[in-house]
């Protein structure tokens, strides 16, 4: 089908009809008919009705409305409700029929998109293999014998195949991201309650974060974006709170060699090391962590109280259906009931105490480079295995979720074995946005690749940091351009550079007399008509933009400044006294000129 | 000793010499003495000690430090620790030898104050009426028959017997409140985590509150505020965010009469109905509010998983030592073993939903006015039906630290049959300082007495509304000030009027040509020498100042306006271009008397 192009413009050519979004379908379909019982669907939408759904969006979309998934199938783990297909968790006796859409599935067909059919699990999302499931054992697609990851493993399938442009998993341990390193895709696994989780099976509710497969971070972010908001009917629903990240040369934290585990798997830990490298050669700076301490964090969601989650879920309905529950799932889940909430008290206390020393680390970096997953087994060695493997393949996912951090796991290399190997940023709360770009710059450092088929991507990424969401910009002229002594205030804040341009031409720029650092004073004058003046836009966050308009001495403050395009945007004002003796220098058309010609 | 006076002037009569600092605290060991056995005090510091400690204080004094405190004798609830006296929290098997002051001791000894024993409570904190003890129950200081309240009990009848300037007291369910009602003082429950919880010994631990008992609410306050502050030691720590409430005319929730429980107590009945009419006689807006969800959460606190909370701080040494403690206390904590790990997910779900709830609530008052117990039972009474009338004790206090609240609780007034009645005042997490400010208000409209003297407290309160901790001041000068019609921008962002006051002299004002609503322009002329301009300051939050700025059109914008107290501050100026056209209105002295002349 797809994997040429991204979602974006497969959504575009439906629209220009340039591809009939019905062959899109239609191939989608054959495809999967093609591939016969490969473990990766539970069950199919009919094709009638995804044609349906499809007529539906056009008609919108003929009407003007903008649809920006027109068209794009997808596929949903099956413990994400979608309307007319049984929701069964991996677990036929579970099954019921919806009342509706999950709420993300809502927003995505909203968004013009076609959920095509409900995707294979480790059953009630409880593993990281995609081998606890009463339905086929689905496979990698780089090799029969190895594992397809899990628990989503069916849609992190779907999109390695190319069966759909993207799906959607459920990511409690790093179900979102084990299966993404399996099949050489990205998995997105968003900041807690960032995409509601109303209308989805719980495994550990407090916890459980919606994730998105897709071929590239671009897609990813684009889905996560659509997915996303807040739901009143979701008591761990959040708005989202942009935090920012250094974007063009951050801080990433690197286990050290000490505290990193590979399980023997030393192909792996090479394919890291060179990931390692990359980091450098990008232009970010590495500093080493002691992984240890979220290490034992992981241990905490199985070996602790918080799989007890998993109990008040669906604990009543596996004591009632002993013989209808996967044997391993069963007793992890039934076992889960021995734990009291004294030992829970002591554990959120941990937790407490955990997520504060993490908000500490957040200060000095800005994301963490980890593995996803250190090994890649076999199916058999798996079944042979299946509580300690499945520990040992959540060795750096399972702490992600407990200490409410986002992550991205993208494609990293393959193992001479064949099987590919994938790493995983890991950011502060709400750092989505920008993870997804550092993402992306990483995934085309690396190995710039995709899918089954190694598709190659472009070396650029599409994604651009954006402002981030309730970010204010402001333009800056003098002292605060970027290499001016006051530039650290801006950076200081976290400002981010967005971009360099020109006020509108009713400007006049003076030296101002008595500033120290010598500061210039923009002067609007509608009588003018002038080239304009050099200003460069920052995004600062609304607290920083508070602090910095504080400290701003007289005769300067913050007021609207006219751009070049029409645009007003908040900026450097002059009060009319700070002119007194003040040198016109509006000829030079910037600060940056003028102190050149002064040097010279 | 010091009934008629405050903390603060208790303080300072100890630096001037005013009152011997020896004497005041000679004077509480005569009094506590000369009451023998009344169940108050489990330890006390050896005179000596004390005198010790007021030593090195007196010298600190002397060598210029400043000691809000200085010499002020305070109690200590026994389950916090002293250096120097066991901590035993009502437990005399349990007892050890502190390693040192509890953080929230060490921090008011700091400032001078003086700690001179420790007192009785319920055993671990596991009561609201003061007779689950080993040792001798305390009743209230009006009645030998009726409970003290508890679980603080001998901190509250150490203020309320004027033995102690101050106490400490713990507040997991209403234990530093409750007390305050039956004793006729205030008992300030500060937001979670505002005080650190280290060197107490945990009931709850995660909600868990240390609590000030004094005669008024500005006493309380002063020392919550030294009390304060963020401990890295305390997993549970939080840093202050002030929340600004509406301290003019705030928004009053009260339970609907449908939903009020009384337990048949008529007379807290009709006092809390005579509370209620004083809010409207303040000139405050009362809303009515269904007290039915609040009371649902409450019930989790002893009858759902978060008991459970308890088992895991001393549930290992009750199992231990079942002579040892408390029969009920025992039985209390020992079943709370029973509760499971999922039961407290299924909890903790529910809470969050609540909390969710709780936050829209916030959206639409400031504050929610409550009986602090509705009842007041005897001793014997209690004895009889401890559980269930303890219960009845808590129905209004449960819920606070749970849905994350402040509170405050005033006296306001006496049943005929001679127990005070008290009310309380429920405000958001960090809502502390307005809440404190409202509720001595309230007190001194209700009924300006304290104490078990019933000491007569001025009608104006000593406590006024302050600039909350990290927001931002802004001198507003035209259509801001109060009455014209961008006001609401400034009240829409929940932003305080602080004061009235002038520019300096060195400022020319405009009526700005072409503006809508009509604006005026400042313009700092420095060779001009004028009256000064008429200015507002307001305070308003990071995020409102940010907005605020941004949403200021050309020509103003925000800069620094000089004050006629010589200060600057952020405040409006106006681009040179701005005053095209503008006429000069200096002569006027301000917007609101060029208006009235101009209309005239």
């Amino acid at each position: 089908m797809m994997p040429p192009i991204s979602i974006t413009a497969l959504a575009a050519s439906h629209r220009s009809g340039e591809v009939a979004p019905e062959d899109t379908l239609r191939e989608a379909y054959e495809a999967i008919d093609a591939r016969g019982d490969d473990g990766v669907w539970i069950a199919l939408t009919p094709l009638d009705e995804a044609l349906a759904q499809l007529k539906v969006h056009l008609a919108r979309a003929e009407a003007g409305e903008d649809l920006p998934l027109l068209g794009v199938p997808f596929a949903v783990k099956d413990n994400i409700d979608v309307s007319g297909l049984p929701t069964t968790a991996g677990c036929p006796a579970y099954s019921y029929e919806p009342e509706g859409d999950a709420f993300c599935v809502a927003r995505l067909k909203q968004a013009g998109a076609i959920p095509i059919g409900k995707t294979n699990m480790d059953q009630f999302a409880t593993g990281l293999s995609g081998t606890r499931t009463p339905h086929t054992i689905p496979h990698s697609v780089f090799s029969e014998e190895h594992i397809s990851g899990g628990s989503s493993s069916g849609s992190a399938v779907a999109v390695a195949a190319g069966l759909v442009a993207f799906s959607l998993g459920t990511d409690t341990a790093g179900s979102g991201r084990v299966p993404a390193a399996m099949n050489n895709i990205v998995g997105v696994k968003p900041s807690r309650g960032l995409i509601s989780g109303s209308g989805a099976v719980p495994a550990c509710q407090s916890i459980d974060c919606i994730s998105v497969f897709a071929r590239d971070m671009s897609d990813a972010d684009l889905v996560r974006r659509i997915a996303q908001g807040y739901d009143a009917g979701d008591p761990f629903s959040r708005r989202m709170q942009e935090t920012g990240l250094e974007v063009e040369r951050p801080v990433i934290g690197v286990p050290s060699e000490e505290s990193r585990l590979f399980h023997g798997d030393d192909e792996a830990a090479a394919l890291y090391e060179k990931a390692v490298d990359a980091l450098t050669g990008l232009g970010w700076k590495v500093v080493e962590i002691d992984y240890t301490p979220l290490g034992d964090i992981a241990q905490l969601l199985y070996g602790g109280p918080f799989v007890a989650e998993r109990y008040a879920a669906v604990g009543a309905f596996c004591d009632d259906h002993e013989d209808d529950v996967h044997p391993v799932v069963g007793k992890i889940i039934r076992d889960a009931k021995s734990w009291s909430a004294a030992d829970l008290f002591d554990g959120l206390e941990t937790l407490s105490a955990a997520r504060r020393e993490m908000a500490e680390r957040w200060e000095k970096m800005d994301a963490i480079l980890l593995p996803t997953a250190p090994i890649a087994p076999t199916i058999v060695d798996l079944l042979d295995d299946p509580v300690a493997l499945t520990a040992k393949l959540g060795t750096y996912t399972n702490f992600v979720n407990l200490l409410d951090c986002a992550a991205v796991s993208v494609p990293a290399g393959f193992r001479p074995s064949g099987m590919p190997f994938g790493v995983t940023l890991v950011g502060p709360a709400f750092s989505d946005s920008d993870l997804a770009y550092l993402g992306d710059r990483l995934h085309r450092a690396l190995l710039p690749e995709t899918g089954a088929d190694r598709m190659t991507l472009p070396p650029e990424t599409a994604l651009a940091p954006k402002k981030p969401e309730g970010w204010m910009e402001i333009a800056v002229v003098g002292a605060h351009l970027r290499g001016q002594p006051l530039n650290h205030q801006l950076t200081d804040l976290k400002g981010r550079f967005l971009r360099q341009t020109k006020t509108g031409p009713n400007y006049r720029f003076y030296a101002l007399a008595n500033t120290k650092p010598p500061k210039p004073g923009l002067a609007r004058d509608t009588a003018f008509e002038g080239e304009g003046i050099e200003v460069e836009i920052w995004a600062v966050p609304p607290d920083g933009f508070a602090n910095f308009t504080f400290a701003i001495p007289a005769p300067l403050g913050i007021g609207k400044v006219a751009l070049s395009d029409g645009t007003d945007v908040s900026g450097f004002i002059c009060e009319p006294s700070g002119l007194d003796g003040a040198r016109e220098i509006t000829e030079y058309g910037g600060w940056r000129n003028y102190l050149k010609a002064s040097d010279a």
